[in-house]
Parts: structure tokens; C-alpha cells; sequence
């Protein structure tokens, strides 16, 4: 029996299946007795003051004021300059750090088994600068940026993350053979924060190389740490490896403990209000959400009734393998989380 | 029995095992009977006039000659400033496209069967620009550069090679929703040549999408084609899926009939010399200029000698799984391909 404080998280349920893989996760912290009151927000983009696309005023009062978010996915914007949405959050509260376990899952098959990494994304520049230019006609640049702040904020939040988790190493990934200025910024500070750091295992490896040892052995990688697009890139490989981006989860860091955790996977609009979405993603987006807050028991409790369900076969979503509701499945672990009371 | 003229290659064995691999595959030609004459050239960089990096007359004027080289690896250049001597090839032969074959080995094990893809690369912009500044204390900006031109050139080889080698498909690999004018660019020149090319089916892909289906499923791919530096990280991913650089090929393909062809895996000097390397990637990437030569029966029969000895098992090096010794390997090829006289 724990007693904790109620906390209120900002939750944002997104398009598509959002709404429902949302109340999933919700009944599941309920049957938990988890001390989370939820503070629904919508973040569709509005224009703002100056053309400028933002958030609109609730959703960021409610972030600032609670800190923490939960986030189902949210549909790609078509309107011509409309920014991701992903994007906008994730500069709107300064989340640096895109944080992705992937941990092979006990009962759902893919070729790899032991899979237990993290990849840890720079999450606010590098290729994603946003900065691009028409030099002469048929000659475009675009810019990746790499600042010594945001290189050494990421690479000690690794260390640290390290460290905290219990993890024995982190790798820091990198093209410094061809990006020598900018991924070599990069690497210096991963070298300055492994210095600091001297009980955690320091490596260096090019991206290449990465990605050619994971798909053979992802088990012999632990932490890693990468600038933005490589990161984009390695954490959607690493996902493939447990499974895919329907059991994944993420979690978007900034500084004094505001954060957004969310699922990566699409909208998946053909399945949308049929009760047959798999909010496996979300739940354990949710779980690390728990972790973050300190919360480790809730959190061991839910991850164990998720893993111990899937692991049975029996109450699955089809995405999963099985021919259950999206509901019967959410039942099913409900039902775990009572009976470890 | 076939009658060719014979033709000259230049042949550059390399550093490391490079000699050792390089000679496996001159005596495997030799016992095929292959109509090609070796002319071996040192490519060390040298400082030419004005202190610029330089492939060593000799080498350039052989491969202007003789137009198609054969390529073991070259050791990383240390010295400050100095040029990596992959990059600084593609650039002198202004060889635009690197070609990467990824078709599973019978009889050599991993995760994945019935792999059969190829990537496309652009070899010669994009990040590789080698364009970086400081632009103030701590801040770093690296510029990747599209140009209509390269992206034109790249997208329609890679459809004409689709054509030409009876593939059905072709997936340009980019990240256009974040870099919108680079890749975008790049992007639209796959749509123009796809228009010409309409007997082969086109799609688009996101480079993240790409990686998690690829370790998901490789057999949904066929022919890839993308910007420099995704080409570096994908085809090394692919190249992980059946069985890592010892067992792949590779070809830089340059106008007017202008080829490199190589094994990407490095010199491996810890084992340099003890007639233990694998000459495989090498030799198929021989294979592999047979064939841009026209050679298509040899390459036919020197390609199944070599699977067959790996697929019969009895006679492989360590890094296949035997413990036979190069020598062997080799001689196990050769007595194949006797045979089939
Ligand atoms: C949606 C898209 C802008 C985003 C990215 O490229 O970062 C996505 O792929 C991700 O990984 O969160
Ligand atoms: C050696 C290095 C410069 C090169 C690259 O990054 O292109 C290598 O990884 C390759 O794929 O040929």
C-alpha cells in the first residue's frame, strides 16, 4: 500500500485512435489506484500573434502548470507550412532529450531476442534546423546546426541517465569521419561528460557501423547517445527490433522536469473508434511517465500486468497476434493490476 | 566456351588483407578463365600541386585508361587534413552512384531469408559536401547540399538499373517532411524519373519507416535510392541482414562506363598476412564488374562456385563459420569453377 500525493498530468488523447488507446490507459491507472488525475488538453496548432503557429493557450498554460504530459499521436498536418505537430511541442517546451527503451518483449516473436537499449535523441537541432536555402537555381543547402549547449546537455543527460538506470555504458554515435566540425562538436562533449562520469562505460561508433552491428547483435548496445536525425533514424530501427512502434514507448525530456511521453506510432484512421487499437505504446509511455514521477511501484505494477498479458496469449489485440477488442485486452490487464493488490 | 578480347582492369589490392583477397580472386579469375588482364596500381594519396590531396599519376592514368578498377580496402588515413581515400576516389572519377547488392547466402545463417535488395546511393553531395563553419563560439553549421543535377543523374540509374536488371521496384528513402527543400528536391527528381520510367512501380518512404520495416521485413524491398549519407547508414544496415561486409559487394558506377568495384570492409590488419582473410565481398564485387562489363556467363559461374562452396560448408574461413584457411577457401572456388568447364 503506497500513499502518494494526487498529481495532475496534462493528458493530450491526439487524432485517430488517440482518444481510445487514451481512456485505455486511463481505466489501467485506475485499476491501479495510480495518484494521476488527468487534465485532458487538445493541441491542434492555432496561428498566433505574427502568422506564427503555436499551441493553443490552454494546452501550454495546463504543461506549464503540471509539467508532465501524456500523448497519444497526432495526425500530420496537411495545410501548406503547418508545422509537425511533434516538432512544435517538442520546441514549445524545450524537450532536448528524446528517450526510447527498447526491451525485447517476453511471448511476442521477432528475430531478435535480449533486446535491452536506449537511445537518447538530441531533440532540438542538428538536421532539423529548419534552415534550408535555394543558393543558385537547382542548388539547395540545408543546415544542421550543432551547439556546444545542446551537445553537452545531451550528452550529461546520458551519462546521467546511465547512471541512474542502472546501465552499464553509453555509445555515442556520430559521423565525425565526415561531419568533422559539427559531429565532431558532438562527440567532444560526449567525451568531456564520459570524463566526468568514469563508472559508466564510454564508447564511440559511427552511424554505419551502429546499424550494421545492431541488426546482427543488438544486444551487445546499451545506451546510446546521437545527434537528431540519427537519432530519428536509430530509434525507429531499434523499435523494429522488439517489435515495432506499437510497443514502444518514448518519452521527450526538458529541464526542470517538464516532460512529454508519448507513442510514436501513426493515427491509424482505418481502425479509429472500432475498439481494435493496441494502446500497448501509450501504456508504457505511460509507465515511464510513472518512473519519471518517481512513481516506481505504479509503474512496476502496470508494465508487469502489460508484459504478463501479452506473455500469456491469451486477451491480444490483432496487431499482437490475438482476435480481442482493444477493450477486452485493457480488461485483461485491469484485471492483473487488481488482483497484485 | 566464350570468346572475348581481353580487357584490362585496374586492380588496387589495398592495405591490411587487401593483397591477400586481391590475389584469391586474380586465381579464381584465372581458373574461369575470365578474359581479364590485371594492371595493379598503389593509390596512396599524395600532396600535388598547391598542397591538395591526390591519387598518384600512375593510378589515375590506369583507371582513365582502362576505365574500370577493382578496389581491396585502403587503411584510414591518419595524417591531419588528409582525405578519406574512398571519398577522394568517388571524387576524382566522379563515380556518382554506389551500388549495393543485398541478396541472402544460402547455407550462411542470419535472422533473415530471401533478402534480395539493392541500394542506391548518391555518392558524390548531400553531407559528404565537406562544407562546415564555425559561425560563433559553440555553434557549428555543416551544409548538405542537393543539386537538381546529382539528384537527376542518381534517380534516373537508379531506375534505369531497375530496368535493366529486371527489378520491379523502385523506393526513393528520404526525409522530406523535415529537410523540405533538400529532400524535397531530391524527392521530386525520383518523381520525374519515375514518370519516364513507368514499367517500374515507384513508391516514397521516409529513411526512420524505411529502417524499422527493413529489420521488420526486407523482402517487401527491391531497388533503394537516396541521398548520400542514408545510402552510407542503409546500406550498411542491409548489409547486416545477411551477413555483414565480408559477403557484400559493392560497385561505384561513374558515367560512360567509368566503375570502381570494391569490398567496404576494412583491412582487418590484426589478421593481416596469416592467410585467414575472406575474400568473398571482393570477389563478388568482381562479380559484380563482370557483369558492367558484359561478362555475364563468367561472372554467372564464379558467383555460383562461390555460393556453392559457402552453401556446401565444408570449406570456409573462420569469419564463415569454417576454420579453413583463405588459400583453401579459394582453391575450393577455383576446383568449382573448373569443373563447370
Ligand atoms: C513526425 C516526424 C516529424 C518525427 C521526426 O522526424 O522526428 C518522427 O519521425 C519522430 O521520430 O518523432
Ligand atoms: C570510409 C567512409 C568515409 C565511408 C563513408 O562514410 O561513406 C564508408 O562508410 C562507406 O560507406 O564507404
Amino acid at each position: 500500500c503506497y500513499a502518494f500525493q494526487m498529481q495532475t498530468v496534462t493528458l493530450i488523447p491526439g487524432d485517430g485512435i488517440g482518444p481510445e488507446i487514451s481512456s485505455a490507459v486511463m481505466k489501467i491507472f485506475e485499476a491501479a489506484k495510480a495518484p494521476i488525475q488527468w487534465e485532458e488538453r487538445n493541441v491542434t496548432a492555432i496561428k498566433g500573434p505574427g502568422g506564427r503557429w503555436m499551441i493553443p493557450p490552454d494546452a501550454k498554460e495546463s504543461m506549464d502548470r503540471n509539467k508532465i504530459g501524456l500523448k497519444g499521436p497526432l495526425k500530420t498536418p496537411i495545410a501548406a507550412g503547418h508545422p509537425s505537430m511533434n516538432l512544435l511541442l517538442r520546441k514549445t517546451f524545450d524537450l532536448y532529450a528524446n528517450v526510447r527503451p527498447c526491451v525485447s518483449i517476453e511471448g511476442y516473436k521477432t528475430p531478435y531476442t535480449d533486446v535491452n537499449l536506449v537511445t537518447i535523441r538530441e531533440n532540438t537541432e542538428g538536421e532539423y534546423s529548419g534552415i534550408e536555402h535555394v543558393i543558385v537555381d537547382g542548388v539547395v543547402q540545408s543546415i544542421k546546426l550543432i551547439t556546444e549547449q545542446a551537445s553537452q546537455r545531451i550528452a550529461e543527460y546520458a551519462f546521467e541517465y546511465a547512471r541512474n538506470n542502472q546501465r552499464a555504458s553509453v555509445t555515442a554515435v556520430h559521423k565525425a569521419n565526415i561531419m568533422r566540425m559539427s559531429d565532431g562538436l558532438f562527440l567532444r562533449k560526449c567525451r568531456e561528460a564520459a570524463e566526468k562520469h568514469r563508472d559508466v562505460k564510454f564508447t564511440e561508433m559511427y552511424l554505419d557501423t551502429v546499424c550494421l552491428n545492431m541488426v546482427q547483435d543488438p544486444t551487445q548496445f546499451d545506451v546510446l547517445v546521437m545527434p537528431n536525425l540519427y537519432g530519428d533514424i536509430l530509434s525507429d530501427l531499434c523499435a523494429g527490433l522488439i517489435g515495432g512502434l506499437g510497443v514502444t514507448p518514448s518519452g521527450n525530456i526538458g529541464a526542470n522536469g517538464v516532460a512529454i511521453f508519448e507513442s510514436v506510432h501513426g493515427t491509424a484512421p482505418d481502425i479509429a473508434g472500432k475498439d481494435m487499437a493496441n494502446p500497448t505504446a501509450l501504456l508504457l509511455s505511460a509507465v515511464m511517465m510513472l518512473r519519471h514521477m518517481g512513481l516506481h511501484n505504479y509503474a512496476k505494477n502496470i508494465e508487469k500486468a502489460c508484459f504478463d498479458t501479452i506473455r500469456d496469449k491469451k486477451v491480444l489485440t490483432k496487431d499482437l497476434g490475438g482476435e480481442s477488442k482493444c477493450s477486452d485486452f485493457t480488461e485483461a490487464i485491469c484485471q492483473r493490476v487488481r488482483d497484485m493488490d
